[in-house]
């Protein structure tokens, strides 16, 4: 499909992005290159015009209203004053980052039918060179000309029938594109993908539920891995350091109906390190092994180098959906610290490796079962932030229980395949909150009280500035160090996505999706 | 249908809105009480907290995100604190005019099939009392209650078939809703009704179009007065002291063929002057007899007392479509002055009637005749405004030709009535701008350029700050008196409705539709 250029993108402002520059993205915080913000998916910029001292200034510039009513997840990209990012549920917008003025817009004609769970949505876009990359709905990755819009490759990652989809932000690791793929309530059997970024060739294929013969199949009843879930539906991390690409899993499927996949389930609700070149498995961590509560480990691997109990290590800091805070070794995978960072009622704690000691009476029932955290867990995909300056790790949290009940799960391919539905508690909506951690420690440092449950991602700025927002539409600033609000902007729509800064002529600018508008705000 | 409240509005915030407060609305210029500010519809505020001088520390204070891809055109209402605008095609909707938080929303449900020719808009509600007035596009008048957005009665004004529908607000006069009708592409024959605002009883119909042995029927060939259009589809003005109501007709029906209507065509594109009690007809004046270029006389009569050439007169100031400005006396309707107020080639001049004197060749022909203004005109229904303290007469511009053609115009009910579709003139796009009048000569002042032809309307205020907005998405406020830029906000989305100012909490604030949201902006 042709794209509508309006516009011509100055050809000053289209330096190739080379791979050399996503590794090294923090010599150019003018620019937001990745969905993560830097290869360690800190989302923390270097930028520090806007600061404690004076965001209270912070007025809105410029406000892109999309033309639908889809959910807006998107995490713009911004190269060299170019602001790239997706509109729901297939569209791709090139804007001027300073004005928000629209350069040229793909749009991508979709099948009537489209198995979705949670909305025709769409996270981001990776880019290479003079490329955009962008997973769809129908479960294709597209390249875009990033000068253009137009398509210069797409390629098929799964079938359109069986509830598969693309929502995720690509992941660029070198020469390739990293795709994960979505439908863990629509029992697929989950994957992750690498292809050929010049030519959309695919180069290997993870499967996350292990088929006959191969390690950790034995961790499934029956049949049952062939409908099992584990799908890679948010955006992992990449260490040129170990060569590693990390990938949090979803769910097992069918969700809350364990009885039909005896076992571990291996590797859902785990988190997945693999060779970037041959896409092989060095090692996985499961954070919820057989998972019955939909407590999808789709969380950012964040990426740190830290002194831990007295030896530099490589570490990733991790939130998990289950309501435990995590500690791993990304080179090993060893376990180091699990906490829970906000109520949960389902574990005892957490043995020496990590793994959980169950409650009885915490798993799903025909009668219902009351949990801590609810299905929606304690965090979910919206990307946390960790401040090197801070050295804090921000995210948003939901504290609520739901009512978990188990059912028939008959698989019909393309049908939902979840077992039951769980169900809020009557009369407590819960309470949401964001909130600071020291990673090393997994102790509180300070919470941010909301109303309600957040679904904002965070970010973390060198003018000691957190960003998020709420589900009233309030884009917030907090100091960085105390939690303390010094400013909120009002977009009038619930905010699901994730902040990013960059700089253009000279100005740091803030952009936030919500509702169904891209807000960039800046010093007046 | 049962309106969604969310929370209730505070008591304290819905004292009775009688019809004693909408005659005095400059004693409360905190409040936004009618579509056109006042009953002399100068949209002309006296709050002059934002001047000249601090109106650059403009900020967003909230935003609105309606879910809706119509275009907006809604002029909200307020009433001590409380916002209320409608939301497109025909939902209302009720919040804190501090914040933006939502009261209630009341949604209607509509027929699958609407016949509207240009996109299922509404311009916004009247009040009176307790009670709501909204137009729907299946052609019902409803009344709501103000407190809970639930129906209070609604009576149907047209049928739904034949392509009438309502689009303007309602005016309320004493104890009466007045409302017209659109549907000027269908062939459908205008009028303007009155309603009994408590019982929604009407109490008298005025047929713009007369019908056998009605004076002005004469000015129709054969049965053509039967589909002859003369709709009123935007909203008019009330006189106390005449008391009479004023408002514009439509174009004639079909808009390109005057072979099938030969005549005047009365009562259309003209403005009508009726006794409120009766409806009866005590004078017209019609701009442009036999209109042959969809020139609909649907601006906004702009009413005002002063001096004219040595004697005091009740004034009317009229910037018609046709592109000629015009002050008439508005109790006699005896034409006063008439001038081009922008590029036309259509009129030699007017006689000292205010009748045009047409030039040759400017009628549509099967091979197309180019013409200025073009078919929408050199302004339309977007409201102007009179400034009482700079006595100056402000409006958006089109500055552009149209090619004009003609054709055969079978009549179907229901269907589009027309005899041909206009075109553009190849590369030449037109251009904009802001024009302000001396209004007792028609001069012009100062001109404020725009890039493309706007669709918004315009408010001054005693802070003399004139606002108004562009097709880019830009908000801009200008100095009154000059023309000169003073600030702009940018929306990001079309600007094609009237700015509205009021007081909340000790702030002044401005709020604007633009693309598919409400924005307000207040001083930081």
């Amino acid at each position: 499909m042709k794209a509508l250029a309006l516009i011509a993108i100055p050809a000053g402002l289209l330096a190739q992005v080379g791979f050399d520059r996503i590794a090294n993205s923090g010599a150019e915080p003018h620019n937001w290159l990745t969905y993560g913000g830097n290869q360690q998916s800190w989302r923390y910029s270097r930028l520090d015009q806007i600061h404690t001292g004076n965001v209270k200034n912070l007025a809105l510039e410029w406000v892109y209203q999309m033309k639908t009513l889809e959910k807006v997840e998107t995490t713009p990209l911004v190269v060299d004053g170019v602001m790239y990012f997706t509109e729901p549920p297939n569209a791709a917008v090139a804007v001027d980052a300073a004005t928000g003025r629209r350069y040229w817009t793909y749009r991508r004609r979709l099948p009537d039918k489209i198995n979705v769970c949670c909305g025709q949505v769409n996270r981001g876009m990776a880019i290479l060179g003079d490329a955009l990359f962008l997973g769809t709905v129908d479960s294709y990755l597209v390249a875009l000309d990033r000068r253009t819009g137009n398509v210069l490759w797409e390629t098929e990652v799964a079938g359109r029938r069986t509830g598969h989809s693309v929502t995720a932000a690509p992941l660029v690791v070198k020469d390739k594109v990293v795709v994960g793929i979505a439908g863990g309530e629509y029992g697929i059997r989950g994957f992750l993908d690498a292809y050929d970024a010049r030519t959309g060739k695919r180069v290997w294929r993870f499967w996350t539920v292990p088929g006959p013969g191969e390690k950790g199949h034995e961790s499934w009843s029956g049949d049952a891995w062939k409908t099992g879930g584990g799908p890679t539906w948010v955006t992992g991390s990449y260490d040129p350091s170990t060569n590693l690409v990390y990938w949090g899993t979803g769910n097992p499927s069918p969700d809350w109906n364990g009885d039909v996949r005896k076992g571990d389930n291996l590797y859902t609700s785990s988190v997945v390190a693999l060779d970037a070149d041959s896409g092989k498995l060095k090692w996985h961590f499961q954070f919820t092994p057989h998972d019955l509560h939909d407590w999808d480990a789709v969380q950012v691997p964040v990426l740190v180098d830290a002194e831990f109990r007295g030896r530099k290590r490589k570490l990733m800091f991790w939130a998990n959906r289950n309501a435990f805070y995590y500690v791993l070794d990304r080179e090993s995978g060893e376990f180091l610290l699990g906490k829970p960072f906000i109520k949960q009622t389902w574990a005892e704690g957490l043995d020496d490796k990590g793994r959980p000691i169950l409650r009885p009476n915490s798993a799903p029932t025909r009668e219902g079962t009351l949990v801590y955290p609810g299905v929606q867990g304690g965090t979910n995909w919206y990307s946390p932030s960790y401040s090197p300056l801070t050295g804090l790790f921000y995210f948003s949290v939901w504290d609520y229980a739901s009512l978990y009940y188990t059912g028939d799960a008959p698989y019909v391919a393309g049908n939902r395949f979840l077992g039951s539905v769980p169900a809020g508690v009557p009369n407590e909506p819960g309470r949401g909150l964001v909130k600071a951690l020291d990673p090393l420690t997994g102790e509180t440092k300070w919470e941010f009280p909301l109303l309600t449950t957040p679904q904002s991602g965070i970010l973390s700025t060198a003018g000691n500035v957190v960003f998020g927002g709420n589900n009233e539409g309030q884009f917030f600033a907090l100091d960085a160090r105390t939690g303390k609000e010094l400013w909120h902007g009002n977009t009038g729509g619930v905010i699901a996505a994730g902040p990013v800064t960059y700089m253009v002529e000279g100005r740091q600018m803030v952009t936030i999706a919500a509702g169904n508008s891209l807000f960039t705000f800046a010093l007046r």
